[in-house]
């Protein structure tokens, strides 16, 4: 047989090793050809693709990134794509498409599977908020990434008695900034999931200094809001949503922190540091189990599942499970930061 | 109420976390009190112990290595040593013991549970081989050492075409062997569950070099042993039960696999680097996490219980669970090395 | 003789290593008594001080930070202060004052030794820009941090043809920049000695992008500033100086570039990142060479000297060679990464 | 002009960055050509060889080892070598050759040179032993992964009041002992330039132990010998030359101070994980500068040199003085280890 591949939506520590775990045992146990689409679904649309085989996949499991570069294009929302896309999986004579992606592009997997295409997916979410699996690749790497910079302003922030806020990615689900901030020992995690109260912040702050700890580390998540009304007036940098006009909501954090307490407060965006690079050992074993039974699922022709993390186990669940509900961080876990915030 | 705690046992990344979460939700949230018992059930035989407070627990998140030191010691073997145990435990007016280590340990903890001793558990492995959890802390932390040196063996194994032969930790179950070697791209893994042929792994090897790959890794657990007779007699440094007689099987691996194959062959041997050190952000929340998981079982009076990781969350199992059946690695991941090495 | 040690400025990887080399050699060899003074200049003049003993410096040698805290505090231009500070030491029976900093508590300290105190200097910069020595501990640290994080922000950038900027400290040299982005390969270097053409800048990202490198990555040192009238108009953000409003000048870089190329570009600031956390192996040793070079010196009452990295050697000069002359990045180096960008 | 490139001996991390640049600059600046010649002097003999341009040397910064790959082959030893190696240069129409590797390596380029050919050096030693340069790259990258791995030690150490022994490179000089030595806070220190005498060694142990300090740390390099007669009869594992028989003098330094002691004795041997890997940024950034200092260099037909660091500046020196001397610790440097074993 012959098997696409491809990567959409966000990058992401551990594509590769997927991408080469799929060769590996697509080609090597059971001798399927495979053919990558470069750019998501873009790829598939214009007809972009490159030949895999075992050779040209050697070294990639311990590069971040993805070979086949990655796209947000959605065939459905663009003019003919769908029909587009169709045809090209026919003219390269395509019998099995592995999508990896997160819910967007898995969203996409699972209407072209309904329309008939024999697709399996595999889920990548650098935030962590798929709620069908477990976890996926690339999360441990950016909790880690995050980490060590945490550990890293600890030292300073004591030796100088001072603030330091550190801004994560997680736009919708504030579980790279829970994991990171229990990890890290941060007196404060901002998540979306919950509006703060700058006051709060402050006054938490405040007594922590007064009682001689001198120093606090605040985590904020990218999609942290403030409670309405609490700061978008004082601040006037943020825009309608509660969201930071220049610079994202860490630099707003820091200006009201530093304003509101006087003590010197300072900022570190990460960024797009969290999702490049190499990935953790964990990832890389979640990557490459996922993309082995990944092409296992397309050699027994079990279409229309995605794999999954459960406990230790890899398992197949119906792909349209991808894009059900978005998964937040569960109350048991962010009362862990609670414990260490007085 | 006045909580004993003490570590057992192999020192492990993340027992100074454990002890961290215990003392900062023991005494912050419960209100109650903590006395460490140094190098394990040593120092509650013999008294030895200090004041644990929030204070003096403080900074120890990300600290490899334990402050309350660590032993083998059994009460139960050694003369007089229960009752002993039983009297400091009096005489220290202690309500409840925190008992954190392995099967031995644990195994102690469940005996003087069953003699009325209100006990909590918390298991500690860096091998992984405990079953009642899904994992620990400080296996993963052990698993990345090993991925880092692996990830470095690579590129001097493919500079000078050579093979490359990494010892690591696991004494009855590789699960170190087996993660680290799926991670680091291994071409051979050698495990203490299944014996190893080094003929087999010798042509292996040729047939790899002979392919064009030019080099191998060989990751080899510090329990791995030869399929009887194959190896004894040729190589003169195994005692009569297959052990190495000097420096350990990576020895002995690397100097068979160099006269068979007349392929230059170099050993490294990772020994003590994978179980000290700061744990991964992963490891120090599953310990974090343990920890207030603990000390809310000790508040409830949930005793003779102990923690467990399973999928995402912390539950409660029997303390006699930790000691029932030797984890080893299980086929479905065992299997995923096979992939590779061809 | 008992002698008074102090850190004062921008915390630095390193400074702890200093202190435990000084107390020692100091203690263990020479015989004297050590004490401590907290936040720098301003512990001497408000007598806050504590014991180093052998005993109490265990253990920091891989910590960052200073366990004595540091300050700006300035004797000299604070009421009475350098009166103040004289009566302290006087109390305090100090024979001898070691001052760990950078320009402005070396610069002091040249004050106080023309006073007739007995000082010896100890340089320390993150930013690498006191001429007098050829590096110090801590800059090595920052440049491995920042280029860390550029390694990681490779491969996103690759897999999305993006442009990355990551602002890196340095407001009067940019050392860090130079350093990490010929170490990261960035493709445009922007540092405070040579003020940009935010034009000039675009259209080599532009030129790039249609050459097929589909991707750039921009360092710019904190204090790199746009050359006068190119920037300043078009974007408000940046106030009469060319120094940006909020967040940092790489947010401003960033939203430029943007604008005028239309790439996607994302922004890292790695900010105090930088200057936390442990050293690296060099910078351990150059900051235990200085610790031991200092103390030598104030055993042999070499007073009003500096120790200095010259080549491979630890020298001693003159404590007024410190403050001479900002050591700007030299064109030689520069220039090296002029033959990346293209 | 083409000219033809070659890494040979051990390989050491940047060597891929030094070719990058001669590249980089020997195409994009100067217009010349570029060809690699495989496994050292062995391709230049055998001419095997690839065409090495900007395109096919991107992304090689931070790749540890060399695509080249490289060898110990002597072209004047083996039979013709000589001829046949000038043959293929006349064959390649080789202008200069630019030869990057160690004593062995050089001495043959400074031959070569000598009979007329265009060469031009670059210093590689892992071992830091050349007398003509400072440093050259890979070094510090040695020495950072040895310090990491003791700095790992250490909390285990301390945990089980253990004895940790940890073997390095450096067979004839002891700078990487000596470096992470005092990075890592070891307690011993054992070198090739002076031999060691275990007895001490173990009364210095013994003593720490009493004091309570619980643990040591022993760092031994490879080539480190015991004063002739102390060890040989005992050990028996030693041959004539007071080499280790089997898997190195770390193992037999473990098993003496052992049984000498009675402390519990742990060894890892570091092996080649030392040289392989991603180099620091201070490697990246000498490897740069000696790829851009050779290449212009050759382009100014300044032949017969060898770049150089010295301080921080990068000089040309004659080729000849590569293989002069070997470059042993100084004593200044090793009295440091001597201040922390007390």
């Amino acid at each position: 047989m012959r098997i696409g591949i491809l990567t959409g939506g966000g990058d992401c520590p551990g594509l590769n090793a997927v991408i080469r775990a799929l060769v590996r045992k697509g080609e090597g146990i059971h001798g399927h050809e495979h053919i990558g689409y470069r750019h998501g679904w873009r790829g598939v649309m214009e007809g972009e693709s490159l030949r895999l085989t075992i050779e040209s996949t050697r070294g990639l499991l311990h590069r971040g990134g993805t070979i086949l570069g990655t796209s947000r294009t959605n065939p459905y929302t663009s003019d003919d794509g769908a029909r587009r896309a169709r045809s090209i999986l026919e003219r390269d004579d395509i019998g099995a498409l592995v999508a990896i992606g997160g819910e967007d592009t898995l969203g996409v997997a699972a209407r072209f599977s309904a329309d008939g295409i024999a697709v399996v997916g595999v889920p990548k979410t650098i935030d962590n908020d798929l709620s069908a699996t477990d976890f996926t690749f690339g999360f441990h790497t950016a909790v880690q990434v995050a980490t060590d910079a945490i550990d890293r302003l600890h030292t300073t922030a004591e030796s100088h008695d001072r603030v330091m806020v550190v801004e994560v990615m997680g736009r919708h689900a504030g579980w790279i900034a829970t994991y990171a901030g229990i990890a890290g020992g941060a007196d404060v995690v901002l998540v979306p999931e919950e509006p703060f109260d700058i006051e709060e912040v402050c006054r938490h702050i405040t007594h922590r200094h007064h009682d001689g700890a001198g120093f606090s580390i605040v985590v904020v998540a990218e999609g942290a809001v403030p409670v309405e009304g609490t700061m978008a007036v004082v601040s006037g940098s943020l825009d309608q949503f509660g969201h930071a006009r220049l610079g994202g909501i860490g630099n707003v954090v820091r200006e009201e922190i530093e304003r509101r307490t006087g003590f010197e407060t300072r900022v570190t965006i990460l960024g797009h540091v969290l999702r490049g690079g190499t990935p953790t050992a964990f990832d890389r074993v979640i990557a490459t189990r996922f993309g082995i039974e990944a092409i296992d699922a397309v050699h027994e022709r079990d279409f229309g599942t995605m794999v999954a993390l459960r406990g230790t186990d890899i398992v197949r669940v119906p792909l349209t499970d991808a894009v059900r509900v978005l998964k937040t961080v569960d109350d048991a876990l962010f009362s862990v930061t609670q414990v260490f915030a007085g």
